[in-house]
C-alpha cells in the first residue's frame, strides 16, 4: 500500500510512521485513520519489524487534531462528505432518519480517533509516541494506548474538547485517567487548557522529556531496549496481557490466562532457548514468528476455568 | 431548600456548599446526608452553578467524622432513632428478625456515607474539596469521589475505620485506591494513623496545599479554570465518562460510548460554537443547558455494538 | 506442618516467612510453592499472628526465580516429574492427548507462581515483602499480591520473561500495571532489564528503601504500624475489600459491600470498644477472633441490591 498523508519508514527493525500534513500541522482526517490502520496492519505482518514509532512532520506539530476546514460542521458528521466515503455497501447514507430519530449503531458514528486507538490497544508490536510539538484534540488522544510517549521539551498536549462543544473521544476516557489518575484527568479534560511538557512528565503522561534534536534517537533507543534481547512473541503476548488485564475485575483472570500461555509458550523453542542463552551467558536467538507463530492462544482463551 | 447542618452559598457560578456544625467539628449526621443530597440536587438544576466546593466550618475540622454523641451505639444501627427516621413507610422497622436473621437488603443496612460518595459521583457539575482541617472517617472518605481535592496546610486525613472495629465505608474501598494506588490505601487504612497534608499531596489524594487564609480563593480559582471556556454539557458528559470508565474493563466500552456522544454532541450548536469561536480567536458561548438538555444520551446507552 | 525449603518464625505477632535454599538463591519449586500456601494457611488460623513478612535467606537473593536446574525443559511442565507429583488422583498424567490436542484446564497447566499470589490476595493477614536482593522472575511477582514491599538497597527486581521466551505469570499482568502504571509495566516486561532499588521506590513498587542490616527492622516497624491499634476483624476485612474494589467496575458495588460490613461489624463488641476506647483515650482491646469470627460475611454476599 502507499500512503498519502503518512510516511512509513522501516529501517533496523523500527518502522517510524510519521503523520504528514506539514502545512495542515498533520491535521487528523478519515484518510489519516485508514492509513494509520492499514501501516500497523503492515507491521504486525511483518517480522522484521520489532516496534513501530509515531511522530509529526515537521518542528510545530505533532498533530493539531481533527482538520477544521469544514469550520462548524467539522463534528457534525452527518454533514460531512469525507466520512461518508468510508461507508459499506448496503447501509444508509445517514444514520438521522426523516423523523429525527437516529440509529446508533449507524457505521457512521463510529468515531475516526477511536478507531485508531483500538488499532494501537491491539498492535502486537511495542508502538511508541516521539511527540515533537502540539498535541491536541486526537492528535494528544490517540497516544494514549502507545506503550510509551517521549517528548520534545516543545511539546504540548491539549485535551480541548469541553473547549469544542464535544466531548473526549478515541476512548480517551478509558485510557486516560489509567495513565495520570483520575484527578488529573478531570483537571485536564475539563478546563482543556494546554499541558507542557514537564507538567505531562510529572504526571506520569510522558515517559522522558528531550530537547528536539534529540527526540527520535531517543525514541529508537529506547524501542531497542524494549526489544533487544526479547522473543518477539512474548512481547506480542505481554502487550496483549497487560493492556488486557488493566481492565479485567480480578485477579484469577490474570491467573487463568497466564498459566495457558506459560505452558503454550514453555513448550516452545523460544522457551528453551530462552533459559539455555542465560545458562550458557550469550544472546538469545528465538525464532518464533509474530506473523505466523502468534494466534495460538484462541484455542484456550474460552477454556472453563480451573476447579 | 432551607438547609440546617450545611450552608449553600452561590456566587459568580460558584456554589460553596459549607459543613456547618461548627461546635461539633462538623461532625456527619443523617440530616447532614440528607441536606448534602438534596444541595447537589439544587445545583444540578441550576444552570447558574458551574461547580461546587466543599469545605467547613471554623478552622479546626472540614469534618470529624461520624456524630460519636451516641457512644459505644454509634455504629449500631439497629440501635440508632436518628437512621430509623429515615426509613420509608411499610418497611419493617429493623433488619434483625426475631430469631436474629438479617435481611441484608433492608434500606437501614444502607450506608449514609455511600449516598453521599454516590451522589457526588453522579454530580453534573465538577465538585471540589477545599479540605480546610481533620478530615476523618466520613469525613475522609465523604471527599473521594470529588474531582479535585485542595488542603489548607493544617488538613489532617484519617482513615480511622479499623481503630473504631469497623471498615470503610462511603464506597472508599473502591475509590481510595484508584487514587493513590493500593500500596497507599491498604496502608493507610490497616493502621489509621492520621495523614499530614504534605504526605497527602505527595501520594496524590490532594492537588495542592495552602496557607489557611489561601484556601478558598484557590479553590474558587481551580473551579473557574476548569468551567471559564469548556461548555456545561461537555464539563457534565466528560465528568460521566473519564469517572464511568475508570472502572470499565475494556476501551471498547468508551469507544462505543464516545463515539456516540461525539455524534450527539457534534451536531448541536455548541460544537459549532466552539470551533468558531476557536478559527475566531475568540471567547466561546455555548448556550446549551446542563438541566435541560443533559440526559440526552439514554437513549443510545443500550444500542447494540457495532458490527 | 514441617518446612523444607522456607522457614517460618512466629515472634510477637509477626510471622517471618523466609525462603530458604541459599544455596540455590532460593529459586522457586513446585515444593516452596506448596510449602508457602500451607505457611498462609497456618497465619491464617493463628490469631496470634497479626503480619506476615516474606524475606530471603542469605544477603544475594530474594528469590532468583524458577529453579533453572532442568535447563532447557524448565517451563516445559509436561516433561517435568516434579510438577506431576502435585496432580490429583484420576487425572490423566498429561495435559497433552496423543493426536497432540491440548486440555486446557488440566491441572498440570495451573502455574505455580499464581498460585502463591492468589493465595497472598486471598490473605487475611497484612503481608509485607522485605525484598533483601535479587527478586527475578517468579521471586518479582510472587511479590506484587502483597500489602507493602520495602527494599533493601541491593535489591534489584527483574520481570526477565521475555527475555526467557516465555510470559509474565504470577497474575502479575493484573498486578503490575495497577502498581506502576501501565507505561513503566510495559516498559519493564517487554527489556526484561534489571530495575534497581531507586528506580522501584521512584515507580512505586516499593514502599521504601533500606541498608541492608536495617530492612527486616523497617520491615517488623510497618507491620506494627499497620496493626498496633487495630482490630484484626476489621484488618482483615479491609484488606478484602480494597483488593477487590481495585479491580470492580462501578463504586456501587462498593457501596453493596461495606453498607453490610458496616452493619455487621458496627453491632460487634470491636465497634463498641472502638469508639469507647477512643472516646476514653485509651488503647483498644478487641476481641474478635480472624480464625473464628471472620466468614460471617458470605451470607449477604449475594443478597439483592438496594431497590
Amino acid at each position: 500500500m502507499s500512503f498519502d498523508q503518512i510516511r512509513l519508514d522501516k529501517q533496523d527493525g523500527i518502522a517510524l510512521l510519521t503523520l504528514h500534513r506539514p502545512d495542515r500541522m498533520n491535521a487528523f482526517t478519515t484518510q489519516m485513520m485508514l492509513e494509520i490502520v492499514a501501516a500497523l496492519d503492515e507491521c504486525d505482518a511483518d517480522d522484521a519489524v520489532r516496534a513501530v514509532i509515531f511522530t509529526g512532520s515537521g518542528d510545530r506539530a505533532y498533530c493539531a487534531g481533527a482538520d477544521l476546514g469544514q469550520g462548524a460542521a467539522t463534528f457534525d458528521y452527518d454533514k460531512r462528505t469525507d466520512k461518508a466515503a468510508t461507508l459499506p455497501d448496503g447501509v444508509a447514507a445517514s444514520p438521522v432518519a426523516e423523523d429525527g430519530t437516529i440509529d446508533w449503531s449507524h457505521p457512521l458514528i463510529r468515531d475516526s480517533g477511536g478507531r485508531v486507538s483500538m488499532r494501537i490497544f491491539d498492535s502486537r508490536k511495542p508502538v511508541l509516541g516521539a511527540i515533537n510539538g502540539a498535541a491536541v484534540g486526537i492528535g494528544a488522544t490517540m497516544t494514549l494506548a502507545m506503550d510509551a510517549r517521549l517528548a520534545s521539551e516543545t511539546a504540548r498536549y491539549g485535551f480541548v474538547f469541553a473547549r469544542r462543544g464535544i466531548v473526549p473521544e478515541a476512548a480517551s476516557s478509558w485510557f486516560l485517567p489509567r495513565l495520570v489518575g483520575i484527578q488529573t484527568a478531570v483537571d485536564w479534560c475539563f478546563s482543556g487548557r494546554l499541558i507542557d511538557a514537564a507538567e505531562a512528565r510529572e504526571k506520569g503522561l510522558v515517559q522522558s522529556v528531550h530537547a528536539p534534536g534529540d527526540l527520535i534517537d531517543a525514541a529508537i533507543a529506547k524501542a531497542r531496549e524494549m526489544t533487544a534481547d526479547s522473543a518477539p512473541v512474548s512481547v506480542a503476548l505481554t502487550r496483549h496481557m497487560l493492556w488486557r488485564m488493566l481492565g479485567a475485575p480480578h485477579p484469577m483472570s490474570a491467573h487463568r490466562w497466564d498459566s495457558r500461555a506459560i505452558f503454550a509458550r514453555g513448550r516452545s523453542p523460544d522457551a528453551a532457548e530462552g533459559v539455555t542463552s542465560f545458562l550458557e551467558k550469550r544472546p538469545p536467538n528465538f525464532t518464533a514468528s509474530v506473523a505466523n507463530d502468534y494466534p495460538w492462544f484462541a484455542e484456550f482463551e474460552d477454556a472453563p476455568p480451573y476447579s
